[in-house]
């Protein structure tokens, strides 16, 4: 599996990916899932992918074959919006799928892939949209601005929390790293080295980050996790001192009842 | 959906499950699936389910009416082991779903349902196992102790802090309501009320509390876990302004380039 999260903030876009890839548990992989493109002086995109590792390369490559194509052929140089952009891309992963589907059937194997694309066309603003394997796409809400593919569940309530707290990008990217070490921790197809990515609102430029699995930040935020989180816990009352609590009195079950 | 998880600690066990049923997404109910069992003075059990409720509503009523058969039928109060009371419910879910297998084929429903088993029979150690749908267990294991049912992946990671952290009962009783929140605020099919059940190790009784959504306990663990783990995220460095613990300077992707 994979796990990869962006985040939409008032000042810019965050994204984070991991690099693990698995076909079967013998066969481990450190792939890059987070590409960047940036097709003219007015436009930058970052494009996260999961799912099947050969579509994934496939839609890449087609991508960039498109972008270098003679003449007026759509690419990602030639959409005029970021939901243009990605329909376009929902359209090259269903040809690639398409175009192997029988090979997949014989084998019983889902080709199909999901991805995040996130960045910015001249003054519009900056967005972050899910592209789903049937081609169409969601916005992150106004409410939620977060998008997540591949094993979402256990970093979720770390991206709640940003967004509860009105996280700056320098916070938001501590955020995703987060996320993604909570992720990581509990389920093994989600691994480092993790890409990190921030584009500033109007800025020509992204930033692109490696971190790696012994690197100074993640040890110090296991360590400052825990801490934190144990000393919330000791803050907190004991649940079996305050009786006022719970509903009723704690319930003794004696011998013989059920 | 449901969420239960139990905790095994070396002065006993704790565990919690939610009360949130639903039979699709208009039918959402509240029913208890933390159940207790005292069939006798030398063993106490709790009993978890996740899964289709009248599955587990028929096993509840089978255990309760095989307590209560005269003559030696086994039950509860006959099995001397826990890994023998574990098997005795496995078989009895299975002779449940396999009474209704035609009907539930016939509507596409899956009649299945998982269970932790927890407490002390005797002298024996407590121990917690997992009954799965096929009837056959697992215990949780030495590095690991805690078992979890239902929507498991959001509240993971408290757990796996629990046992770094060497937790005491009063404290796995505070994880275990941390699982639970994090895992009630990211998924919409587990909810409060929560019952909590503690066992000491040779104790001849559980303390139980229902936690309600309004209880001061849950409101105060909200405002300390964000507090505490954006305190976390503030001590931390920030991800950009260390080059050195990313394994190359930012890349800046030029117009043009891909």
């Amino acid at each position: 599996m994979t796990y990869c999260l962006a985040i939409r903030l008032n000042d810019g876009l965050v994204f984070m990916s991991d690099t693990r890839t698995n076909a079967g548990l013998d066969n481990i992989s450190t792939y890059r899932k987070l590409h960047v493109f940036t097709p003219g002086p007015d436009r930058t995109f970052v494009l996260q992918s999961a799912g099947n590792l050969a579509t994934t390369q496939e839609v890449l490559d087609r991508l960039a074959h498109d972008l270098q194509a003679p003449g007026t052929a759509e690419s990602l140089a030639t959409v005029t919006t970021m939901y243009e952009a990605a329909l376009y891309v929902g359209r090259v992963s269903r040809i690639v799928v398409d175009a192997h589907r029988a090979g997949l059937m014989s084998s019983g194997a889902d080709g199909t892939a999901t991805f995040i694309l996130g960045g910015q066309i001249g003054d519009a603003a900056a967005d972050i949209l899910l592209i789903y394997p049937e081609g169409n796409y969601i916005r992150a809400s106004d409410d939620r601005p977060f998008l997540q593919i591949g094993e979402s569940k256990y970093g979720k309530f770390m991206l709640d929390i940003a967004v509860r707290a009105h996280a700056n990008l320098a916070v938001a990217a501590k955020i995703a790293l987060a996320s993604m070490m909570s992720t990581a921790r509990a389920n093994l197809s989600v691994g480092p080295p993790y890409d990190l990515a921030i584009y500033r609102n109007g800025s020509a430029h992204l930033d692109e980050f490696r971190i790696t699995e012994d690197s100074v930040i993640l040890e110090r935020l296991r360590e400052l996790w825990e801490k934190h989180i144990m000393a919330a816990l000791h803050e907190l009352p004991a649940v079996t001192d305050l009786d006022e609590l719970v509903a009723g009195a704690p319930t003794h079950h004696s011998p013989g009842s059920s």
